[in-house]
């Protein structure tokens, strides 16, 4: 494991904190529209909000550049520049209507933990900051981490066409606006090499309750769920008089539904006793308006399916699992359940050494912790997938995400930006523990 | 009991069978939706329909007027037209998308059976055949027989409010639009009186698969099945992230109207094996469109409850454990269930003269019958309990009823109409045997 070095109590001074808020304030001011937050991926209003961010850089004495898909990039040289990077940074786009942390948050920390390490003397690697463009899957209807994954050239045509949810225009417009070299991004050339970086952190609020629930201010993340989505399930059974059918002769769709429903819930219960790691949600059940009636067994149901876990296999088995319990049950109530294919997500795995890291650091500053899953999706999962060794830091936070109800308390936001900014220093502080060169 | 008078056994003549299949084809024709047969609760496709019955009616020498409720009658006068009538009829809506036999087989059967009795001695009765509105539930969300009940002054304010599934419409303005008096309709004066009438005997398909079971062709009817019908149940529980809010956080509406539904199918089971009669029915379930999506544990779910039982307590007690397994599962996963007012449907007995009558009837023409309860609600339910003396006629019928697949074979059709005619001349042989004088 790395040696840490030893870092100060003050390492976020007062200073960094009042540039912090005034970001937080400028950022807000700037992006809200009249009920929350938009920031839109890879329009002005993203593009503006990074050029807040470089410019309080720059005045703080870092060096910024823009890629070539136009994230912007900040950076502390450290003592062998050609030595593999340390990374921090995250999103400045937002939902429509959405919060100003998530995102935000992480690239606000990064820049606070950036000028953190240059008030400390310089480390081995070189620290940076990425300010990424277009995470969120909000605008161009499903398709997202278009600025990471243009990084590691992985953007396809589907994303590339997909069209924008207001304009109709397409992303490889948006992003040729913006003044990405499309040539380049449509070969599929990377901007950066996987091996360019020694590792990846990255600050976001939690989007969901865990940290309210254990009053922990800080999460350290040990994967990235990936999932399942199967999103139009077909149950068919018979329609028929609701009286005059005894239930002998029924084939009912939404007891068959219901029932599949209660056998996987009962199967999740247990597989989290076992210790796996699994959600298992049904958020769109919908009997036909164009032929449902209270006085009709109903003949048909359609209904979503999705699992996540960190773990690919526990995705795999659920899958099984599902399968078998559709086919016991269309035996037994003679009807069919029509799956289609799912559109699958891979989940992240961190770097255990990584997680070490954060958690030594977190423990010498005397930090309260919990290590937790990432039941959303995040631009880490593209930089661990990539082969980046990667782990996140979530800072507690109420109301969810995605709205601009989010509500994350200051003094939470520093906690986890020190977890941060130590784990980033700790990282760059030797040439020791590279995965990418071991 | 009455004594039959001697009838040929050609009392269902060619002629007539000719018009009876024209009818049917017409209707057919001018319902069909594209998938099924539509004949909208007082709505036009209905009207035009009665429209037919009435033309042909007329062509044949019937009277026939509309009534207060814009309901159509045809009339056959007896000898003496002062006399409570023997009436027959039934109903010419339908379901959206059903079948063109439920409903129309009572009142195509109805008129044949007048024209039958017109070709023999005037009986001491007069004949009435009602072409009756508004029969179905699944055009105003629940409540039903709205012809039926109006006839007798027995329409209410949650009636009259209820909007239509389609236009939102309220009953009252469709019924306006059809021409109804609705100061009259509303102040629950009856349209007819109970003891206007000696007897009611209505012809329907089964809806259900007794008599294909049994191989008989027709079954006498000696109850009909009441309901209680929840037609918007919401569950409430908590909208969150489906990736980021682990199972011990959550409150999925979803899954506790699962759970609850699978609770009630395994009570109906067991009741089902003590000798209860009941069937139990969720036909409509809905998460909200504007808020659903595959990645969002629902907050909301919609749904409907309803059964059905010959026996009035059964319906009270299986109301009872509704309510228990609503408060369980509540607080059992933090969830909130409002059943809101059910409509219910009592239950009604037939009348034992009237039934042994058909029975007589039957036998006499040397037709195989079963003597069977109605599984579903008829108008003939609100006649028995508004007290006229009733029974109904059911007519063998493949593959249920309120589906484009209903199948009735036209031997069975005249088999049962032939039933049908016998019992009504009969009945209005003599005055003898009037209950509602006696």
């Amino acid at each position: 494991m790395l040696k840490a070095p030893t870092l100060p109590s003050d390492l976020i001074t007062p200073e960094l904190r009042s540039m912090a808020e005034v970001l937080f304030s400028q950022l807000r001011e700037m992006s809200f529209d009249g009920v929350g937050i938009s920031r839109e991926t890879y329009g002005p209003s993203e593009t503006a909000a990074m050029q807040v961010i470089e410019a309080t850089a720059r005045q703080h004495g870092l060096e910024s550049t823009w890629d070539g898909a136009r994230n912007l990039l900040i950076r502390l040289p450290g003592r062998d520049p050609s030595s593999p990077v340390v990374a921090t940074g995250s999103h400045l786009d937002s939902v429509p209507q959405g919060g100003n942390y998530d995102g935000a948050a992480g690239v606000i920390a990064g820049l606070v933990a950036l000028l953190a390490a240059k008030n400390q003397p310089a480390g081995h690697r070189s620290l940076e900051l990425y300010a990424l463009r277009g995470e969120e899957s909000a605008w161009f209807g499903g398709p997202c981490y278009f600025g990471s994954r243009a990084l590691f050239g992985l953007l396809g045509e589907t994303d590339l066409t997909s069209p924008h949810r207001d304009s109709g225009a397409t992303l490889s417009e948006q992003m040729s606006a913006c003044g990405v070299d499309m040539g380049r991004i449509e070969s599929g050339e990377p901007v950066r090499r996987p091996d360019d970086f020694h590792a990846w952190v990255e600050l976001h609020i939690e989007q969901g309750p865990v940290l309210i629930a254990k009053e922990k201010p800080v999460g350290i993340v040990t994967g990235i769920r990936g999932n399942v989505r199967h999103r139009r399930v077909v149950c068919r059974g018979q329609p028929a008089h609701s009286g005059a059918v005894p239930r002998w002769l029924r084939h009912d769709a939404v007891l068959a539904m219901s029932e599949l429903l209660m056998r996987l819930d009962e199967h999740w219960r247990i597989l989290l006793a076992w210790g796996e790691d699994l959600v298992f949600t049904t958020g769109i059940v919908e009997t036909d308006p164009q032929e449902h009636a209270v006085s009709r067994v109903p003949g048909q149901v359609i209904f979503a399916i999705e699992y996540r876990s960190q773990d690919k296999k526990t995705l795999e088995n659920f899958g099984k699992l599902l399968e078998t319990e559709c086919d016991k049950i269309a035996a037994e109530r003679g009807v069919a359940f029509e799956l289609g294919s799912p559109v699958k997500t891979e989940p992240a795995r961190m770097s255990d050494d990584l997680i070490a890291l954060a958690e030594d650091q977190a423990r010498a500053a005397e930090i309260d912790y919990e290590v937790m899953p990432s039941g959303a999706g995040h631009d880490t999962a593209v930089f661990a997938n990539a082969g980046v060794p990667a782990t996140m830091v979530f800072v507690r936070n109420d109301k969810g995400s995605h709205n601009p109800d989010e509500r994350m308390d200051m003094d939470d936001f520093y906690t986890g930006t020190e977890v941060l900014a130590r784990t980033l220093i700790a990282a760059a502080s030797s040439d020791e523990g590279n995965e990418n060169e071991r």
